[in-house]
């Protein structure tokens, strides 16, 4: 982790990442008034959001120092709401690593257990000294 | 609009709703250095955030008082990369109005017109007086 | 699996369904000529075909006889190509059994065990005796 | 459209090319017996290889001769059933198109004209020469 910086996106969302890895990352974002929607419960915004951090960090784990990783489609399906005040626990692994794409699955649990959403999605490998002309993660 | 209050997670994202209606939402979103990657570009989960905001806005606009929303699936094509400072503007549009599910589109463009991501999302509608059980969005 | 018959278009696919089950549901499906694409590959439309039959029977497999169902979204991520020949398998689980939507996840796997697919869909519970206004699977 | 070979996978589905071309493909599809599910309408199966078809031959027809494309992912939304007997129209445009990758969006319409399914996918762009490692289309 420790040559690692956070994106600034990260910092504002408060996501707390507990490690970061190629196989696996886990976070953890508490459900605070801001996050939520006008019924008190986390915004699907703010659950897309959290699991884009997840998907750009592991992805960008894996590759070399002249590397980028970028977003290009992702897929959500939202399985249950998640209250004001609760934390919940991202973990993302990878379905696929290729040279040219990697597919990573984020599944963000409530404090019960129950899972919330499910994530899936496609970051492209870059050449990082490229323009970012089609980067939109990281 | 003057019955509709802006959520928390909308104020928060610091989207600015120029309309809203059943038929169509626009708004904007000034990519500010909270929303960026260590890249200097717009966050892919800041764009599905303002996707998010955008659906379920536009979705709870042909509502009775006694229904809402949840978004329960979303996906995110990524297009072209935000630079830092430039003023995104979103488009929502309704694809399919039905009694159970709203289908809307929304188009996210830089301030050069170009397309930079395309989500198209899900909307159930819902008994306001029910439990929120699984509503994750407006 | 007595009181079930498989629909025209799973004869048509040639899918040899193993088990049907609310909780899990098993085919195979040979990668004859017929389903390759110009480089004798299973083409993606056949795979993505493969997936909704195992969503449709799973989902409507927990149903009264008074219900049915439909999918309203699908979303595939294509992580290896199937040969020719290569004979795959499908397991379909659900992710969510709601009273209004079941959200289901397929993989399909090529005959060596490399994961070749991952779908996740939507299907909403319809009244049978309604119009079939949504209905597209089944 | 000369020395473009349809795939088995495209004759086997029945699908009637109207025209083909980098920035546009229309074909039709008539929903005969085999295609339906039990209720009597088009299998979302069967849309969804229609959509794929469509995606493939509209990525591939900007390509030079050494080239590939192949699906990696694509998302459809079902909106309206198609009965038995109707004619499909199906139109592909591409939303981006880049060095690698080629986002498409395809809408199927039915014979009154109301749109069906709406899907975006991406194909990613492929040497020929290379193994078929990830190719699932075309």
């Amino acid at each position: 982790m420790k040559t690692w910086d956070a994106s600034p996106f990260i910092k504002f969302m408060g996501v707390n990442v507990i490690s970061r890895g190629a196989k696996r990352s886990e976070a953890e974002l508490v459900n605070r008034e801001d996050l939520c929607n006008r019924r008190d419960v986390m915004h699907g915004g703010a659950i897309m959001a959290l699991a884009d951090i997840m998907g750009g960090m592991t992805a960008s784990a894996s590759l070399s120092p002249n590397q980028a990783t970028a977003t290009i489609e992702s897929k959500t399906n939202f399985l249950a709401p998640i209250p004001k005040g609760d934390k919940v626990h991202a973990v993302c692994t990878p379905l696929h690593s290729g040279r040219t794409t990697i597919v990573l699955q984020t599944n963000i649990t409530r404090g019960d257990g129950r899972l919330a959403a499910m994530v899936t999605q496609t970051q492209i490998v870059l050449p990082k000294s490229g323009s970012p002309a089609t980067s939109a993660t990281n």
